[in-house]
């Protein structure tokens, strides 16, 4: 049986953190031939730059996270509100202008989106961040309509609750805090990331053409 | 490799209509051992006796449709709307109350209920289906919160726009009202009946079992 | 300054009970002239008898509920099943269709549905109330889009954390689980019967017109 | 009869654009004493200098518009991107950032941001807008959710098909693009923006407390 991404050349972005390990892992398994980058995307013309070398890219998978601050709205300073938009928002138009145009060319091409369900349900203490995400998941819908006639599909996840050692560390997942969060998820319990990973995996393959534009919550039922 | 749904027991509904014979086909294709069913399940107890008769069921697709009426509200008669409700709403209940005691006592199962788009945006001239296929979607979040730490998985489908013979036949396909219909869809397609098979695969195989509760549009982008 | 129902008329049912008696005293306060019925509309000619004696109507208020059941999924019988349609989904058809042709025909009414929470985030045991009460905001989306042209608004709260008698009744306000539940809330408290009522103002005056097809939730922010 | 603002004070930004004149107009009717302003709040101070010129504020109005840009993904420039965002999202937090406090310590408060149904369904040619627009309504979500047990009330609107001079000029609402794109529009018109401010005036009132980090759809239907 032929794999899944057999022959298809992905970009991951941000390979070494947030769900870049886990999407290396299946992706790999799968058939994709990965170009796995871990440059400083802030920089203006770093996108450019990565899918220039890239070459051919069949698949981009924008894997863009900051730190998740926890702050109260009103000590939220500038700079912790630029550093959420310069990280997650800034660049990921950068690399899907950069990589667009050859995917408009040959009328195929996926762009996944590694978004966040903060942008869909309040919480306290995360406006910086999830105003940011709030960007990526709005970016996603917009640009996912206005692609989609030349079949190229651009779609979001929105997760939350997945392990990942920068958002719910060893330390953090035993406190009773945590502990008192998870009752809110109706999954229970936090997802891994190869869970994670297998959904990005359906929307880089040639199943999910018919999906434009969209936001997939992944969040164990919290808000879906 | 191993297929999808190797060894996995599941019963489809309305197997020769709607949806059921594209899941069929991509079912077997990755190893399922398929129940497939076509007995009018308005009666009371068919949909028990199914389930009874299936013995174990690992995966229930309810893929249930009734005729699509276009009809305006004022012109809605009792008949028509309770015909809505019997063919879709109440068979769906009864055939999850049916295969979930099994599933809750393995701590595994997935039902996947085949529901449409139109209960997420409105349309004119369909409110006796899309209530029916509201009353699916809401039952799907509830069961679906509801069984989760059952470690049971109960999702849908909003489907829309998908290629079938009932809601799409060849000579309406031809018409200016389909072609102008076929403008709002950002895809500028129907799916292929096998596209939409690929996802509830998806929702069948263990890879989503981080989903509960949910409800994904399928279609095209129309709603998302 | 003009109240903002002044001699308008309104049909409130279940006016005894639910949201009934807070939207009958605002509504007075603004000018209304009000039809308050509390006849048993589960009977098939209720409805339409209802609105032909009310004469003309410029604004229905769908306030239809059931006794809340609390019930597994695999405990709830057909019969508390049907009830809650036959209550809360059936009778809501009826209203709209006897009241519909004369609002068409003037070119202006509002229907405003007092929805529940529960069909928009899902809730444990609460699958057939859930399922009714999606009907009910299916429809109303549906319906909604359907009478736009003719100059018709009608709308739907899905509300929750309302106090009444039925839900919250002065015991069950007290027990630890209720305030279990509340800590859910993020407005932190539920909401006065009035607050409510002072919503459904707003959609049944005429400062709602641009207002078609639209669910509100009402929810104290637990579902938004 | 009270007037709904009577006494309120209330800061309106952007006052002579966008929805600020009718805005203006609607809240003086009913009382509020205005502190309409119209400096560039791009500049990193002018948010909090306005907040403590101000004094006392119970009810601020984000109203925050850029010049809207049409145009195509791969033709948007970094600058073009940076000023949505500019413009429209950093003053946001600025603003909210300095009037929280004294909406904390006094536990009554009202801001009402006007918002974009551009972040909520996707159109295309538009992605720089919308993701700015993204920004605040995840932003409105995720403050809402955080100060609402401090009694501070936190909402958007989220709207289109407005009357406004900006974003639909005489000329342009005589095009048949124009009267193209309306078709989808099930309310059949643009809303005059005395009615979207009657919405806003509901916010900022009394009766709206239950509201909180709640998203509203303002668009004729073409949303919700």
């Amino acid at each position: 049986m032929a794999r899944r991404l057999d022959g298809k050349r992905v970009v991951v972005t941000q390979a070494s953190t947030f769900m870049g390990p886990a999407i290396w892992e299946v992706f790999s398994e799968e058939g994709a031939i990965l170009v796995a980058d871990d440059r400083d995307l802030t920089q203006v013309d770093a996108a450019q730059n990565l899918i220039d070398e890239a070459g051919h890219v069949d698949v981009l998978v924008a894997n863009l996270a900051a730190t998740l601050p926890w702050s109260s709205v009103t000590d939220t300073t500038d700079e912790l509100w630029s550093e959420m938009f310069d990280v997650m928002v800034h660049p990921l138009h950068r690399l899907v202008r950069a990589a667009m145009p050859q995917m408009i060319e040959r009328r195929k091409g996926k762009i996944i989106v590694m978004g966040s369900i903060s942008a869909r349900r309040g919480m306290p203490d995360r406006s910086a961040y999830s105003a940011a995400r709030g960007a990526q998941l709005a970016y996603v819908q917009a640009v996912g309509v206005e692609v989609a006639p030349h079949n190229v599909q651009v779609n979001a996840l929105a997760q939350g609750f997945v392990e990942n050692p920068s958002y719910f560390s060893p330390d953090y997942i035993e406190t009773p805090e945590f502990k008192e969060r998870l009752k809110s998820v109706p999954a229970g319990r936090l997802a891994t990331a190869r869970e994670d990973a297998l959904f990005v995996l359906f929307l880089a393959s040639d199943e999910s053409d018919f999906f434009v534009g969209q936001v997939f919550p992944f969040a164990g039922g919290w808000a879906t």
